[in-house]
């Protein structure tokens, strides 16, 4: 009887463990609500992975490709990267005391963003070139990686790799879950995300594909450094992200998620005259949690990709509605 | 005594099925003849992954780079890109007329290399944009499946993907055997080699770098397509391979293999002020079985890195005495 009554313990324990374990692995997306949205990524993740199906995929294809700013982590007021050049130029004026009375670095110093940003395209060029290029690659790792552990969001207080989507990070693993390589391909400079990806997305340096500026092998003090240069290399931002897929990935992608037009050529790239595929669109409607923004945005404009994401069956997230969390809990 | 001598047999096979199963488990490298290279690599790998060990590297960042031609496979008399490019002229030339009294194009099609040769680089570049681009991304793609599935090698009679090294094809899996991540960082075509990289060396697209031309995206007839230009984009070779690295992998390699001065850069920043980390140069000693060259030949050139090599402290294969056979069977 006492053995009896053991064994039942152990079966009923080892049943609840089953149960709960089920349960987890039945929602691989927790933080996603019961939506149709959901229910597309799953429907179209199980049949490309069910063996014998006419749309099932060979793991080695199954390649997704994500946009960083506003798609895997917020982008407001301004990309997170601009705030990291800006930190960047206050922390370099001691060295610098030219521009204290130099635009567009004078306004930066100030605070006074209008007086930057009236400089436009040709300030912020200036800016970047001053703060992402004169030093070799690993010093810029290094500068990158002090900061993204350190700097915070004004209006939120969280660091801002703390701003990155939970619903994403968990779509992101669910993916690779499922044999998808996930690679991230942004706009957003190519080395200020490799640092800190791997960590925080589990997507290590080689699948990122960003823009880049310019840069030189050469032997330091005996050393081999790469050294970063002021000059635009590519830029990852619309018709360009077909190309550094093409360059970076040399595959056509099954599956992208972007936010803006500027993902509207990987959208198309990805989805057009391709089946399977799947195309996502981050839609930012939550004001209270996040922002809410699209057609009339400076940062992360929404406009073409959204008339044309029904005709080109594109999935559409709407945050406020299909996603119970935002950011990760702290 | 019946059972008992079943028992002896079943032991005596599930030991001799150990021992040969421990055997086949003990030599990663059986095409490796027992020297002082062959130890030098096992020593590596297994020093960087023994956890504990002083010089252990977490998995992600065992990173191995490999030149193509002439480290992998063979590159004589000429690189095998040449003679795709060459077949590829004579291929179009009932399209271009005009070519049978134009050079570099006459030479081609008169088999007189000579006169090919005599243009120089900039014959070579003609010969390239004609053949390289024009086309779209999976247009070339299919060309070159279609010629490395059957075009033959004159001397040898081996189909060009059967001039892979067995014994390098050995070390790409024993090192993802003990989790490296392969690459090929080579001078040839980045499109060249990645539609048949990953079958002939299980090294997929996405872990392929190289020299490739500028491409264009646009949509033709409603389909998204790469269009191939007649212009250089980038060439990784010598200086420009570290600079592919930085740019694709994004991490310093951790090994590195090449055959030629052109490697010799990748080499340095591979190996230098860095530990642990391994270079390997392939030296072609064996006029026998394959060709013997280094300081004088045009092709493959080994004559800086050759000097440099004890003192930088690369591994050098000599390719006749390390190598029991240079094929694989077929």
């Amino acid at each position: 009887m006492r053995l009896n009554f053991c064994a039942f313990l152990v079966a009923s324990g080892a049943a609840m463990l089953t149960g709960s374990l089920t349960a987890a692995a039945d929602d691989p997306l927790p933080s996603w609500n019961e939506t149709a949205t959901k229910q597309s990524i799953v429907a179209f993740v199980e049949k490309v992975t069910q063996p014998g199906s006419p749309d099932f995929v060979p793991a080695d294809e199954r390649v997704a490709t994500f946009d960083n700013d506003g798609t895997l982590w917020s982008e407001q007021p301004y990309y997170f990267q601009l705030a990291f050049a800006l930190d960047r130029v206050k922390a370099m004026a001691p060295d610098h005391p030219e521009w204290n009375t130099k635009q567009p670095f004078q306004g930066v110093l100030e605070g006074d963003l209008k007086a930057v940003m009236a400089g436009g395209k040709k300030s912020l060029i200036e800016i970047v070139a001053a703060t992402h290029a004169g030093m070799t690659a690993d010093e810029f790792e290094q500068i990158v990686t002090e900061w993204i552990s350190t700097a915070k969001h004004p209006q939120t207080g969280r660091l801002y790799k703390e701003m990155v989507y939970q619903p994403m990070l968990e779509l992101l693993a669910y993916l690779r879950a499922n044999d998808f390589k996930t690679f991230i391909v942004s706009g957003g400079g190519i080395e200020f995300m490799r640092p800190w990806t791997e960590a925080t997305y589990g997507i290590p340096p080689e699948q990122v594909v960003g823009s880049s500026i310019q840069s030189r092998y050469e032997v330091r003090d005996g050393k081999p450094v790469i050294v970063r240069l002021p000059e635009i290399d590519f830029i990852d931002d619309k018709e360009g992200k077909p190309i550094g897929i093409h360059t970076h990935i040399g595959r056509r992608p099954i599956f992208a998620a972007g936010n803006s037009d500027g993902d509207w050529a990987m959208l198309q790239y990805t989805t057009i005259g391709r089946s399977p595929s799947f195309g996502l669109i981050v839609h930012h409607t939550d004001a209270d949690r996040e922002w809410a923004y699209d057609r009339e945005s400076h940062i992360g404009q929404l406009d073409k990709a959204l008339d044309d994401a029904e005709q080109k069956g594109w999935t559409v997230v709407d945050m406020k509605q299909d996603w119970k969390v935002i950011y990760p809990a702290k």
